[in-house]
Formats: C-alpha cells, structure tokens, sequence
C-alpha cells in the first residue's frame, strides 16, 4: 500500500478573533494558494513566532481560521526558539509550549499552543474501508534510498473532507531525503508495541 | 547491542593550506573543547559558508587540519543554500556541491567539497571484533520514542584511533527526537537489500 508524502513547513492555525488582533478589525484572509486537503489553504499572510530566546519571521498563516490558534514548527526550529513543544495532534494544544505570535496589527500571547505535529496519513471513511484500516490507528512507514529507514507511530485521520496524503514535518522530510509527491510504502501494523 | 548517540552539527574540515587562506599565514587552529574521537576537536575559529543563493554564519571548523577541506551539513542547511550535497563518506569529495568559505582573512572557493555525512559508526578493530562486526559493512538502527523508527545504511567505520559512538546529522537527530548521549539499538545485518 502507497501513500504520497506532503511535507509541512512550520506554519499557523489562528482563531478568526486571533487574527483581526494580528491582521486588524474585519480582517479576512487572502488564499495564495490550495494545499491538498480540501478547503484548506496557504494564505498570503505571514507572522513572526517569538519566543525569550530567539524569533522566526515569515511563518505562513494557513487557512481558513480553525476553533483553537495553533503553532506547528519543526524540532530543528524549536531548537533555534529555545522551547520544547510535544509531539500532537493538531488541535490537541493542551500544556503545549508558549510562543508568541506577532502580525502587523498586534501581537498573540499564547500560554500553550506550539507542538510539533505528530506524523499522519489523510483518508476519508470510504478509503480507510477501501484499503484497510479499519480499526489500525497507526501504522510504520518504509523509505528506501541512502538514507532510508522506517517511520513509526504515523497516525491515521480519518474525516469525510480528506486527500489521501502522509504530513510530515521538514525533520522527517530531510532526515530521509524526500520531496513533496514522493510516493512511499505503507506497513500495517494495527499494535506494534511503542 | 547498543551505542551512544553523537551529533554532528554543521562544520567544515580544512587542509593546512586553506586555513592559512581563511584565517592568516602561519595560523593554529585553537582548540575550544575536545570531542570523543580521539585527537579530534572543536576549534575556537568560526567561518561562513556562501552560496550564490544563501550564506550560513558561525560554522565551526573541526580540528586538527585535514589533507582535504570539506564542509558537512544537513539537507535542511543545503535547502537554504540552495545546493544538493550528495550523501557521502568523510573525504569522499569528489563531484560533491560546490561551497565557498570566508574567514577573517579571505575566502576558499571550493568546486566540490559540501557532502550530507553519511550516518556512521566508529569503532576499533578490537571493537569491530568482540562487537562481532566482522565483514558487516552497514546496519540498521532501531529508535524508539513517540517519532521512533528505524534508520537505515548506518556504516561501520574502522579505525584504531576510534571512540565507540554512532554519528548523526541534525536532521536525523531531530527527526527522531534524540539527544547526544541517548543510547539506541543496532540491528546487526550484512546485507538487506539497500
């Protein structure tokens, strides 16, 4: 079984209160581009993630505006920041690390919100029947080439508004030298002890 | 069988010859600290690497000097440098990425000599003998933890004048959340199939 690999650069979710404090009063956000799961998108706007120790600039906000404001960034980042966010699923923010978040109308102050996220595969309920995951919450992945190797503990998502898709961060990306659209080897495993 | 986890940072390895070009005629490199393969350390001498697309300052350079320059770094550097260093053994140059080096006293533009290390194990022929790597070349390394996996081509590298430790880059380190010190599992295989 195949999955394509999408790689996700450090990015943020914002609640739409949120973002009028960074963006402005009324703010909406403007689409640059689709990622592949359906209604999602990149949006032209960017903000500065800061934390005691250091900065990032140009982080991209991803549309369209979610119920929790969120940080994902990679562990290499978190280095650079000084901060020790856990490995979750988006939108599981609970006692996850505190960042700062700046827009050019103001600034988010977050107590927890930055995690780096777990690694997951993309289906609907009709392919997680079709290809036979029922009941597999998650599953190894094999890579081959120079720097290859297996990938454990990657999470199925099943929900209805779905494109069939491994996200991975930009550390697994470089550790194993894939490319966004690389086609990769699914293992399934329903329990293999981690 | 187990063994220590040692990561390897961005750095550069210099000839005598193109020390003197970056840092001035007659020039000792300073040791800052040694680190665990014998005779080898951290210089105090800083140098940045340049591309046509990007620059990374602060790059340690590896004592003592070399009979070849060669600079290491992760594919998640060679993104913002805009290159593709191939993955390769240490001193094994050839046809790698073009890089130029400046220090304080001028610069060294190198036509091949960026290299991905490859990921590595050093060891004693004594260590190579009781550890029973005899005729194995590359192993798999088995890693736990909530992004745990498995790294595949991990290579043997025999020398007399070794300490027992296995070499990661950062990304790798980063992909599976090690540290330096952390203690993980070798799968002994000969040949499985890479």
């Amino acid at each position: 079984m195949k999955v394509t690999v999408g790689i996700s650069n450090r990015h943020v979710h914002v609640t739409k209160e949120h973002l009028e404090t960074l963006f402005g009063k009324g703010y909406q956000l403007q689409i640059l581009h689709p990622v592949n799961q359906p209604g999602q998108y990149a949006s032209t706007e960017q903000v500065t993630i800061v934390t005691k120790k250091s900065k990032i600039e140009g982080v991209r906000v991803l549309g369209p505006t979610r119920s929790y404001t969120q940080v994902e960034i990679s562990r290499t980042d978190a280095f650079k920041l000084g901060i020790t966010p856990p490995v979750r699923d988006s939108g599981d923010v609970f006692e996850s690390a505190p960042i700062t978040i700046i827009g050019p109308c103001g600034k988010v102050e977050l107590k927890e919100g930055c995690i780096l996220a777990n690694r997951h595969i993309h289906m609907t309920p009709e392919q997680q029947k079709e290809f036979g995951f029922i009941g597999i919450s998650k599953v190894r992945i094999q890579i081959g080439g120079e720097k290859g190797g297996i990938l454990d503990n990657v999470y199925i998502k099943v929900d209805p508004e779905s494109y069939y898709e491994m996200h991975l961060d930009t550390d697994d990306a470089n550790a194993f030298l894939l490319k966004n659209g690389d086609e990769v080897e699914i293992e399934e495993e329903e329990d293999y002890g981690k």
